[in-house]
């Protein structure tokens, strides 16, 4: 992922999994990444869940209204309320103003 | 953790370990969030890591002062310096001001 453009929203999702439907679970999330990459505005994705069911995602967007309207997409919001109906303990949905980034990895020049 | 204060900050630092030295880079996490907690400005940590060694932490900040201070606080730059050294094949840190937050428990009413 590049750096980030002055305006880039980050949307941080915290969640625990309940354990159930792991199989509906996957496929929705595999089915919701590939859709929001389709999106106007899409600039990327993090997301790591632990064995214990704690999870992050965070997805990143050129500007607000991008955000929103992923946010608004039929698709997502269907899948949204079966996450409250049976995938998810607890959530917490964070959006975040990019203010600015740092990438660092082994072996490259600090940049 | 309660909602957050306007002109709160999200530190998120997303990593991958490299395997290496894994007892002295989980006693220095967990000494780094004791340290964290203990700093004016502090308000949360969300931390996850999968099983592939892929991370994220956030971290939240009262204001972007606080989060500079933790930033420039001598043990956390050496722990930082360390990472680079052993910890880490690579890392993104990104600094965002938080726009607004929802959560949500199963059980419980919305709010």
């Amino acid at each position: 992922m590049n750096m980030f453009p002055p305006g880039a929203i980050a949307v941080i999702f915290v969640n625990r999994r309940t354990g159930a439907d792991e199989a509906g679970y996957q496929a929705a999330a595999a089915a919701m990444e590939a859709e929001a990459v389709r999106q106007p505005g899409y600039l990327g994705i993090h997301s790591v869940r632990a064995a214990d069911g704690e999870g992050i995602t965070i997805s990143y967007w050129t500007h607000e209204e991008a955000a929103a309207r992923w946010r608004a997409h039929a698709g997502h919001s269907k899948v949204r309320e079966q996450g409250r109906a049976d995938w998810y303990d607890h959530y917490h949905l964070i959006v975040a103003g990019i203010i600015r980034d740092h990438r660092w990895e082994r072996g490259a020049q600090d940049r």
